[in-house]
């Protein structure tokens, strides 16, 4: 039986599960692909983090250039987090030849070019499956299972804790505020939430999905990244009314030759499958050619379910000789502003005669018609809540409308628009 | 750039995707993969099918042995069906040490020990991707994805046309035969259905699934089988009444070192995704450890859907040196008899008193208590529909009590029972 040597850094909640589930299940894997993985060493830079190798009787050190150094290790597993030090345990574990598995999202995002190509130099394999949608195998199904296929659209909820959130507002009718509180209460939330609210990890795992689909790592700050926290609880309410679910979704689609990369909350038609996504589950929806439509769900974050992804990729390296290896594309991006969809837009006006004919007048100056409008009776904050759901419109022309808008006196809050994705 | 050739046997609906769809994408798997699949050959038995070979340009031959006696060709995709001639050309093609690709669900489930066992003797390896849920890179998820996962209960919808048959019969409110026409006119049925219609192509697959989860490939004979034409609009209508969905599932289940494995239809809770696969998809949901629950979701059939599944295989072959190969192992079956569950149960009983007390004596004889029960008041055909959800029983005690039961003279029709997986 081939034995594969393999080295972890960083035992944090991830770490702490990979050993711990290696341990538990390597004569399964041993059984089914007669490899015997051996956890040869640990590292934390926390040294109190050496009781935890203690319990599993696997060695520790606090130095992580003696695991990158050691000539046994074949694959070393990077579980640090952040750009640096990560990506310096990464490039310098690929220049002492060694494999790496990481399910670091930040640093494939910013640096994925630069491991990739390194990777290809020393002719070692980069394992990320962990790095989207945890436990679900999206980054092998993408990568191999639809090698063959164009994405026509790819429709993903990648970030747990907004999910949750956005959930719990909907099931419990709770503000944004206090399901935050409660996510954090339960674990599925931060102390320092802002990566997931603001969306910027849903961004980082798209761009790896960009890689993977397009062959494009795209430029960070210019994909339009929006995050969920002026969703209001009576944006869930009207949206449920129109039978429509709020998601946090990173969407991908090309047509006509131009790639469209974006992030922001959506209006998701309530019988959908991602509508259906609860709790902090994860689920990307993709439409292809040839392979159509399909749909992948399950647990896209927490130590058990991401351990899994990990160690797939420990064996799954360990099995193959030459590992996936894309190579870059150009690629032309459509521009944010030549959008063209519906949208849900929320007026919060005085309730005075003209409103409604001054709000259309703007509306219809920008080529944006309505395809429905409800006014609701009671007011809040002395204000009526206008709701209306265009016909596709640029969005160009919605942000130019609503700014326009947002000036009229009898408009007392900034405007809510949320894009419609009809699927 | 790598070139890799390879020959097709078989242009049916599926092998001429797979041509089509090899010239169509020839150059996005290049772009992504450094790989050149070369289409060197083609063969079907039906000489008239040279034409399709025509139309591509690639040239014909009327004799597999041509293929599989060329040096040249690293890969033979077997598209024959059935288990006799395709087997031979399995056998030969791995042989004379070529990789083989096959859709072929029926002779891997007969022949598939056989069939891996000279592969890895010969050093090739075998792409099955196609043989289950098409166009859902459901193979490689879970022998891959979850290859350091426990898998503690899988359900499948593995067949399509069972499926569209099964939907249409609750969408459009009409009967089985009805239904299986609708879909034979539609293409969702073939003419002579009956593989589909009782459950064999379902067990096919999961016979493949339970190797790979489990290392173990069934004896076709003894794994419990019942198809859908038992299923009248009646139980369709009842049981949406009672929040459930009838689902053909073909399911796997390990506990207590006992393996479980069936195809029957079953009641499924309305708001489970599986309730919710419309049409002739294909959906897999299993429960795991430590990966959790995770649910699959595409299109199982059809040309260009199969053929990306194909695709996908022969690129992957030709990038990797070691395929997977699993170990088969000893397992134990769980009796079908012994096992315990909640059943759906209807009655048609003449309307007469001390029915009730009847049936409900003997369920009790048999240790089977009553959920709940529903008399409707309609008659139909001269009977009172009686409609039971039991607390979980044993198999075996249902089977003994409904047979008892069916002797009484006020019982005119043969009850009905259907499981249910509270899931």
């Amino acid at each position: 039986m081939k034995t594969r040597k393999i080295a972890i850094i960083g035992l944090g909640n991830i770490g702490q599960a990979v050993v711990k589930n290696i341990k538990k299940y390597s004569s399964l894997i041993s059984r089914r692909t007669s490899l015997k993985i051996e956890l040869k060493k640990v590292c934390d830079i926390n040294k109190r983090k050496r009781k935890i190798a203690d319990k599993f009787s696997i060695p520790f050190t606090a130095n992580p250039l003696d695991l990158i150094r050691d000539p046994q290790i074949d694959t070393i597993v990077e579980l640090v987090g952040g750009i640096e030090p990560a990506y310096s345990f990464v490039r310098g574990a690929l220049k002492e030849k060694k494999n790496v598995v990481t399910a670091n999202k930040a640093l494939l995002a910013s640096k994925g070019r630069e491991i990739f190509s390194l990777a290809r130099k020393v002719n070692r394999k980069v394992g990320f499956e962990a790095s989207v949608c945890g436990a679900i195998p999206l980054i092998r199904s993408v990568s191999e299972g639809l090698v063959g296929c164009e994405v026509k659209k790819l429709y993903g909820i990648l970030n747990g804790t907004t999910n949750y959130i956005l959930y719990q507002m909907q099931k419990g009718n709770i503000d944004f505020n206090a399901s935050l509180a409660e996510a954090q209460a339960k674990g599925f939330a931060e102390k320092r939430p802002s990566l997931d609210i603001n969306g910027i990890d849903s961004l980082h795992k798209l761009s790896i999905l960009s890689y993977l689909c397009y062959g494009v790592w795209p430029n960070l700050n210019k994909v339009y990244t929006e995050g969920i926290s002026k969703i209001s609880l009576l944006d869930i309410r009207y949206s449920a009314e129109l039978n429509y679910r709020i998601k946090l979704l990173a969407i991908a689609k090309r047509n006509d030759g131009l790639l469209d990369l974006r992030v922001h909350p959506t209006l998701v038609p309530a019988e959908h499958p991602l509508s259906q996504t609860s709790s902090a589950y994860n689920a990307v929806y993709c439409d292809t050619n040839p392979a159509g439509e399909l749909l992948f769900y399950g647990q896209g974050a927490g130590g058990p379910a991401t351990s899994s992804a990990i160690i797939s990729d420990i064996v799954n390296i360990a099995s193959y000789e030459n590992g996936f290896m894309r190579k870059e594309e150009k690629v032309s991006f459509r521009n944010t502003k030549d959008l063209k969809m519906r949208y849900y837009v929320r007026f919060m006006a005085q309730d005075a005669s003209g409103v409604l004919a001054k709000i259309s007048k703007v509306l219809a100056s920008f080529n944006i018609s309505i395809a429905s409008v409800t006014q609701k009776e009671h007011k809040l904050r002395k204000c009526v809540p206008i709701i209306m759901i265009t016909h596709e419109a640029k969005e160009d022309s919605i942000r130019k409308a609503l700014s326009k808008i947002d000036n009229f006196k009898f408009i007392k809050y900034p405007s809510q628009v949320i894009r419609i994705e009809d699927l």
